[in-house]
């Protein structure tokens, strides 16, 4: 039986952390046994706002690559490639906007979110197209199953209209993907934002130290109302609860019940997951090393990678081009 | 010395007439001895207007690849090559969608013109972008001359903007082209229509037969104010004078002079021209049906501009590659 085949991927924009690893990374390590999971490096659609820095694409993709195989995505079962180096997406981008309506692309929510603060005038075409794009990224490779969160669906809608309408207008020769809606709600900052972000100021990266960690969780804010160590807390306003929940769900009810009766002090709550945190990242750090320590061996998985999603793009260019008639000398 | 490059091309839409002819053609020929000249099918461009007949593409580029032999186009002089079969021109309209906002695409008069009966959202996307792409045909094989009419000028600005923008955000390897102003208005259609046009009926195309030229002229308007043959003419609205100018500009005074005293009937008028057109199109129908008898050197005549075409992408995409950073294992 062959397997289905799954595509998620990150802009090459920074390094990964906590959020990425609960919203997708752990994800993508438990999808990587069942499917045939492929991951890539978009530093294509991070140009979209970062074509003034390309300079950081490059750095970035290493740290990623290293982020990914820390987290346990095994490069024997999942397949790492670069956006940019598979140009049958580019082609594909281009054909595609040919029947895409400009007003499809800005009712766009996540277009129009990102662009609320400036008319449409104002956008960037490429930002604009960027739904395109990632039409393209899904369907070059005929991935049918795309993790995403609820926000992300009207993306995932988007791209499924194109291939309906390419089906229609040319023949039936690409795949409609649907949705695996990831559960994993975004995790909090350690200031308590509802975002963790690096540009925040308020992630724990992957590649932390013990003494790292300790130092952000210490710091992290917690229940503004615990003034002395007795008070009765609210877990819910708390980062620390969140991570409880998020990293030991096993013991989540024993803390919240704790916090609100006031019977562990913040800081014993914050030791119990300074030291979860600690031996989740341990065995990424010691695989981080490894790789770290053997670059040729990361440049292997990323060429092979990329060659594996080459060879599929170009056959499905191939295709495309048959459908189209555009493949004018092979009749 | 090297000879600088110069790029034209043809949307493949349609056979060419005699109007393509006097608008682009006739230039080509003369600009094939002094520059390296490239000519391009633009099918990617096609499908901007075209998306849902692409089965028009393959039929157009063969008629037309016949009409640019037929017309004096030399294979040992140009390079012809297909838009579609290189695939960096996708790349690089994706990489300079980056940098360009909505707004400069909007403004441009093309667009602004094609699509005054429809809304911005109304348009495609891939239409909208047009001139983005126009820019990657022009920067991938680094051509410094681009014949336009003057309508295009606002074009070619925009493609002098991306090469600026290019340059100045990466590395300064891509060369701003200029325009070749052609002196030669469009031509009239026989019906009197400002534009010769296949769509309006109103063409004599590339490979008409005596027969067919004889006829067309015949059926064309006139001056209406020439009821009787000594009626005095107004030459400057007759497209069969046109015709004489553009055709047969050593004796346009003498038409002039006669059309205006009457002394000259339209029937004779028509005669020489349709003599005149006759002798133009005639060596044109040799070269054609010797082609057109050999679709294997056609072939070859495509496959090997377009590879050569190909190879200075791949150049050309190398270096882009190399000022954005994007050459990630090359270092």
């Amino acid at each position: 039986m062959i397997k289905e085949r799954v595509l998620t991927g990150d802009r090459v924009t920074g390094k990964l952390h906590l959020g990425h690893y609960v919203g997708s990374l752990q994800n993508r390590v438990a999808l990587q046994e069942q499917y045939d999971t492929f991951v890539f490096l978009a530093d294509i659609q991070a140009l979209t706002t970062h074509f003034d820095r390309p300079q950081l694409l490059g750095q970035n993709l290493n740290e990623i690559t290293l982020d990914y195989l820390s987290a346990g995505i095994n490069p024997d079962k999942a397949t790492i490639f670069i956006q940019s180096m598979v140009p049958e997406i580019a082609e594909l981008t281009v054909l595609f906007s040919m029947f895409v309506t400009v007003n499809s692309l800005r009712h766009n929510p996540t277009i129009k979110a990102e662009s609320k603060n400036s008319s449409l005038d104002e956008l960037y075409y490429g930002f604009l197209g960027y739904p395109v794009s990632q039409a393209a990224d899904i369907t070059f490779c005929k991935a049918t199953i795309i993790p995403v969160g609820e926000d992300q669906l009207p993306h995932l809608e988007l791209t499924r209209k194109i291939v309906r309408r390419f089906n229609e207008l040319y023949s039936p020769i690409l795949m409609e993907p649907r949705a695996l809606i990831s559960e994993t709600p975004r995790l909090v900052g350690t200031d308590g934002n509802a975002k963790m972000s690096k540009s925040l100021g308020n992630a724990i990266e992957l590649d932390s130290t013990k003494e790292e960690i300790t130092f952000k969780i210490r710091k992290a804010t917690t229940d503004p109302a615990r003034v002395h160590k007795n008070d009765p807390g609210h877990p819910e306003v708390c980062p620390i609860y969140a991570y409880h929940r998020a990293f030991r769900s096993h013991d989540a009810p024993e803390i919240r019940e704790g916090c609100e009766s006031g019977s562990i002090s913040c800081s014993a709550c914050k030791q119990l997951i300074t030291t979860a945190l600690d031996q989740l990242i341990e065995p990424m750090r010691e695989r981080r090393s490894y790789y770290a320590a053997r670059p040729k061996v990361v440049e292997d998985i990323l060429l092979s990678g990329t060659k594996l999603a080459r060879d599929i793009a170009q056959e499905t260019m191939s295709e495309v081009r048959e459908a189209m008639g555009l493949n004018y000398f092979s009749k």
